[in-house]
């Protein structure tokens, strides 16, 4: 071990772990949500996960919901004839005393018509509680506010 | 200790390390900027920080003309009615020799009217010099371009 | 050591380790396509790079043809007055047992014309193979899908 590795703080590293570990799990849950792989990309949240999104008015709840909210968007998107991307972008997380990670991040959409232009969509906050469960990061529980409906 | 740690160069490591602090860095700066904090967001600068930003025809020098700068934001945006969101990509990272830190990224901002569509409000340079500072980063100097004012 | 360094298994440090680095070596490669620095862009492929990328109907194949590309892009760039700028996010980074990275992102184009509005250009999917080569990541292979043309 070389002296740099000895002076950095190990909860630097365990930081910086933490961070790389985030934003994969977001890369592979928005991709996931995009593809419209409502099953697995329910299955990136617990059993008892509990989600708030505009601009329905009650909170989705469990794994049934999560899926069946893909389910929708995919038929939206199929009905208005449009591909929607979402990205998340400053990402901030914040590990807890309980092993969780609170995280806040803005989210945008964006969405592209065939042969057409491509246009924001939404602008969101994206407010998370992170657990880990059977080795990997799930969603414990969401909130989005849109920046339109604020 | 296993064996990749020990082939993993301690450099990479650190590297990992900054870049995660420097990410985590920006999204709580840009969301006190965000949030119209406009002293806290002036505290995430060094005290003696210049801020060379268009259209000002001059630098913002120390923290007062900086937290004026984020309460002159906020009334601009009450005037135009538009929620505004900053976004920063394409981080890049280049640990200096007297321990700052070299980063340039580009940066955006989003407006949402509201019950409006959001849209692209500004596509931006930024360049900053970051120094430690009583534990934690702070910007000593921050320069940023407008391509639009290019 | 500390204990928590101890208990961070090493392939999450690693992890963490190659994805700073990959997050670094895109914001370097896109800058020098901005920037219009065909042969310094060119170079961060292998010699045998293989690029498909829509519209072209062939994939570019080698150096040369990828900075015959960039100076491309740049003369569309003057014609059509405008200064244009990638974005990636959603990066998800999976290391191969070949010691090579399987990347995939989202990419974004920006275009601002001088004193006007910026606009949205392109929503893509980028998918790279990355390989070590001479002590730094290089694209032995990018597919580039884009939205409008799915």
């Amino acid at each position: 071990m070389t002296t740099e590795i000895r002076n950095e703080p190990s909860g630097k590293l365990e930081f910086a772990s933490l961070y790389a570990q985030v934003e994969q799990f977001y890369a592979h849950q928005l991709e996931l949500f995009d593809a419209h792989d409502a099953e697995s990309w329910a299955g990136t949240f617990t059993e008892d996960a509990v989600f708030e999104v505009p601009p329905l008015s009650e909170p989705v709840r469990g794994r049934a919901g999560l899926a069946a909210n893909v389910r929708r968007d995919q038929a939206r998107q199929q009905r208005e004839g449009a591909c929607v991307r979402r990205w998340i972008g400053k990402l901030d997380v914040r590990p807890q005393f309980d092993g969780t990670l609170r995280t806040r991040c803005s989210a945008l959409a964006y969405a592209t018509p065939p042969g057409g232009d491509s246009r924001v969509l939404h602008v969101c906050v994206m407010e998370d509680v992170l657990v880990r469960s059977r080795s990997t990061w799930r969603t414990r529980h969401r909130r989005v506010t849109r920046d339109d409906l604020a």
